[in-house]
């Protein structure tokens, strides 16, 4: 077998031909009715009874024969005898004659003899007797039994999803339990020496990383009506994976794994589709999500442990899909090709069409042959028109979806979507709301305070630099940018300034904050300041330079070269990590806590939240700049008005 | 206080209010990442560490220098001496210095020294060395760490409703446990003396009927997102009744009720209230659903068993709402005025606005200046048009629901809603699928096979005599009618089959049922036919004159008559039971094999099923009757293919 290349790549039809070829079916259960919700009736259900069960008053009032009414009004009442009274739940005593009638509750046992019941709004008492003041006819404020369900009557039809409408129904027939279809049980088996479960510590020196699409793809099988079954982490035991792969089979009506980039997990793997069933896909034409297999897996036979067998497969096979090891890549596969099977075999439909059509924000080349999935956000311009960008933070990204909207597909024939070309969102599900703000640029802790009264904002913390860039190119609401205005003429800072006035952006709001050297609690190095990072021998952590942290520290650097009276690259050159510019803005913090360097480059809020010392260095400005045409929109309105609430409108 | 009279009704509005005002929340818990999917975050989660936490090669390939490959192409590739390989999951052991590679994994940690990476398709191996035939620059085909997510940075904000991809996000940043917002515990508390629990036996000669709204209810908290605790059913003991209220009232953030028609219990709830919290309203102007109370339930001192406490309200009061005793009318209050509470409570927003616009199929008339909260069902004309019908089984129905996909709310100033009029339906959930044929009729055993292979068809039992009018009037897609049309020349039938005619009603197919007497297993009392009914002393037990039966034993008394020489009448009056017709298929069989009667009208499917003896009189036809209009509606097509595979096509 051919296995890390794939050079006949199956079309996606064929996938789905392959995988719909196989039964993931979990057979019939019984539950009982208090669990029934959204569950998949197997069989009709026929009333066994007639309900009501008897002819039954809807009112208060007092039941009658109907032709002792005949001719009555407001003026001339009928005079009747009343004999006894009878309420819900109690059997009449007695019959009703000519010229009687008996007091009744609502929902009470119509009496023999009555054909039909006066409200008693309609009537006054007189000692024993009672006044009718309206004529009835036979039937009047009754319900004859069996009719709002006659017995043998069809009540609800195979494939009915359970509805809370439809527990009524069921109730009134008396009925407990359920034969529902039993959600397909899909085993999830965890490949990769790499991986560790959420929870545990990550060794990152040895290249660990928590194991993404274990607990991702769980809960997409149960979004689909399946129930997930995670077995443990194998970790790098080929003989524990191999295991828990044929016990998975064993046990399940779907086994999925994702791939590992570990050539032994890949091995085990195609040693058990071999040896136990047939491997009938191994490659797609997708992008993300090419490596993907399609397996049928044999059940051996049966143990002769009773329990374990009422768990085995019903078909005596189970499904094997492998899906690729990236988790983006690993979700578009699950979402395309497995889980419409899941939904297939649960009986459930395929939710309603939730798709979005918008403008393509920018030109996204493609060219590679194969039917793209793309992951997509959406956000709304001033027009009210949708605007669909690529959210793409790189092969191997694990959190792109979460940034993410719905998918475009893009076919094989297409080179490129233009700017502004129309397509088709797919959302990720019917409830997907598209985000009522989009903003990027800075990450900030007062912002993100700020971003948790908000109703649903999505934030992409690019940085300042790279944060004016997308706000110039019209894509996001707002963009925060950090770092010198006015007191450090930086040329870089001035040109940017220039350019917001040139194209109209709007400052919604300012804040300073505080920054400068993060070092070890207690500063046991004694910095005082950038001076010493120049002067002696210390370690430093500095940021990228897409942080508006690093342009204020390039700033203030070039002030101490002016005052020194030498080159800003001299001084840079005589830091140890200048160069070394870390993402994320608590990682220099990071490294100084855990031992690695003296100093970083922070904020003194990153400082104290992490108990950490600091030695300020200035305050630099944040603003929240605003895309002129998007001041209307009802999500930067309310982004404003908080901004004005904490005093941070300018 | 006016306790069964409700004079001065609330607004709905006021009702919302008295509602809101109310706190049902509950709390926040702490949910394992495998239960956390669709559960509402409670605070904003950043992220701890760098995802991923080092630098990953993001192809399989070997680590290098950039500047080592400057210039390097197809013709001239650069020369690097392999030292070592580095695996995912392992620390890599040496540097990369000038002139050297290391052979890299996927997923693996880039070595120190090396700042870029070639995939192996772009380099060949000689001996110990590789040639890199391409040039890369610094950080090619390399994620850094914290590029997918840094540390410090916002991950996730409060009120974020989990769906998988977050939990890829979680997942990813190694969170385990997440604080969500507890679901509100709504407690349910059955009361009414007549009442049954699904499951147990109905003693319907004591007017016993199957409690309907404990499970609807239930499910429809469920739906809202909350958590429902189903109190036992305290049935006709007001001490008990009393208790459960208040261990109810301990326990839930919310307690629900529907209305008893029974005053021991409207007493029950009225003191507890009054002794214990405040009744806030009593009486809203809607219909169906008046008789609702509002009221806040005040937690007493905390018990002494601590784990009794747990389970107490977080906000030390529960609220209380009383739901009216009618199914119907409890779910269409629970709908419009709980369920949003309980939502807004779990912190999950309004679904989607699920509407649909279409025209009513009739006219309704409505003038009580209450707003009514109209139960609708829907059907798609030939037109593909939606028509809107009103569903009421009348007061006290219990299953109206179960036929109709939403509800038209009509405001109090409107006196009738004329046929063709535009309305807009407010489904009952986004999910529902309004159906793909509405048929109407006889009952009949053949026919509810036949369904059984329909996607998702509505049929209403209502008989051939009402199911050939709502044809006429062009609701319905299709009618199904049992009863003579040629060899017994019965007047009416007649006169019906003169109407297919003059409307063009097509019949899309026809089979023919055997019905006669059904009698007590094995006959004991030897009936031979319709004249043992008229001749001996025999109880019989009809079918009411909506049924095709009914209209075929009319014809065959006619028949007997004319051999006799006298009147259908004479014979009619003979036969004890005649007059007392019953709407259900199966009744007149349940009351023979009851013991109540000796013979009833039905089909020998029926007394084969329920094993009782059959006396054949004759056999009827049944025929699939529909809308001109209809015929190339899907739902239509695809009954008639099934009518055709099964031979039933004319």
């Amino acid at each position: 077998m051919d296995r890390k290349e794939f050079r006949d790549l199956a079309s996606p039809d064929e996938a789905r031909e392959a995988i719909g070829s196989l039964s993931l079916e979990g057979g019939v259960e019984r539950v009982p009715l208090d669990d029934a919700r959204g569950r998949v009736l197997v069989a009709r259900l026929d009333a066994e009874l007639d309900v009501p069960g008897f002819d039954r008053a809807s009112l208060d009032g007092y039941a009658l024969r109907a032709k002792d009414t005949f001719g009555a009004d407001e003026a001339d009442p009928a005079r009747l005898t009343v004999t006894d009274e009878v309420h819900a739940g109690e059997e009449p005593a007695i019959e009703v004659g000519e010229g009687e009638a008996v007091e009744i509750s609502t929902g009470a046992v119509m009496p023999t003899g009555a054909d039909a019941m006066v409200p008693v709004e309609r009537t006054d008492t007189e000692g024993d007797d009672v006044l009718v003041r309206t004529a009835v006819a036979p039937g009047d404020n009754v319900m004859f039994a069996g009719a709002d369900v006659a017995a043998g009557e069809r009540a609800l039809g195979p494939g009915t999803r359970i509805t809370p409408r439809d527990i009524g129904l069921l109730s009134a027939l008396g009925i407990d339990e359920v034969p529902v279809r039993a959600r397909p049980r899909v085993g999830i088996v965890s490949t990769g020496d790499e991986l560790v479960r959420p929870g545990e510590p990550v060794d990152s020196d040895r290249g660990e990383i928590y194991d993404v699409n274990s607990y991702t793809i769980a809960a997409g099988v149960e979004d689909a009506g399946g129930e997930a079954v995670l077995y443990p982490h194998a970790g790098d035991d080929q003989d524990e994976m191999e295991r828990l792969l044929r016990e998975a089979t064993e046990e399940c009506d779907l086994v999925l794994s994702s791939g590992s980039t570990s050539a032994s997990a890949v091995d085990v793997i195609y040693r058990v589709i071999e040896e136990q069933g047939k491997l009938l896909l191994h490659g797609v034409a997708v992008k993300p999500g090419k490596p993907m297999l399609v397996g049928r897996l044999d059940v051996s036979a049966p143990r002769s442990d009773g329990s374990e067998d009422e768990q085995r497969s019903s078909s005596g096979q189970s499904a094997y899909v492998g899906l690729p090891g990236y988790p983006v890549s690993a979700m578009m596969v699950f979402r395309t090709f497995v889980a419409p099977a899941i939904r297939e075999a649960a009986g459930l439909p395929e939710p309603e069409a939730a798709t979005v059509e918008g403008r393509m924000a920018r030109q996204e080349r493609y060219a590679e042959g194969r039917l793209r999935l793309m992951p997509v956000g959406v956000v709304t311009d001033g027009d009210g028109e949708t605007l669909v960008y690529p959210v793409d933070k790189g092969s191997g990204a694990t959190t792109s979806l979460a940034e993410a909207d719905g998918v475009v597909e893009v076919d094989p024939g297409t080179d490129y979507l233009d700017e502004g070309e129309s397509v088709t969102v797919h959302l990720f599900s019917p409830d997907v709301r598209p985000p009522t703000l989009l903003g990027v640029g800075e990450d900030d802790p007062t912002l993100n305070r700020l971003l948790d009264r908000l109703e649903n904002p999505r934030y992409l913390a690019v940085g300042t630099r790279p944060g004016r860039r997308r706000l110039r190119e019209g894509v996001p609401d707002v963009a925060v940018v950090a770092g010198p205005i006015d007191r450090h003429g930086a040329a870089t800072a001035e040109a940017e300034h220039a350019g917001e006035r040139a194209t109209g952006t709007v400052e919604l709001g300012r804040w300073d904050r505080e920054w400068g050297l993060i070092v070890r609690p207690g500063n046991p190095a004694e910095i005082e300041g950038l001076a010493d990072l120049i002067d002696r021998d210390l370690r430093f952590v500095n940021r990228t330079t897409d942080s508006g942290l690093r342009t204020s520290l390039g700033a203030a650097i070039a002030d101490l070269a002016d005052e020194r009276g030498t080159t800003r690259h001299d001084l840079v050159d005589a830091i140890d990590g200048f160069d070394l510019g870390l993402r994320a803005h608590e990682s220099p913090a990071r490294n100084v806590a855990a031992g690695d360097a003296d100093a970083g480059l922070g904020l003194r809020t990153t400082a104290d939240r992490l108990d950490l010392g600091f030695v300020p260095i200035d305050d630099q400005p944040v603003r929240v700049l605003a895309n002129p045409d998007r001041r209307e929109k009802p999500g930067v309105r309310e982004l404003a008005r908080t901004l004005e609430t904490d005093g941070y409108q300018q």
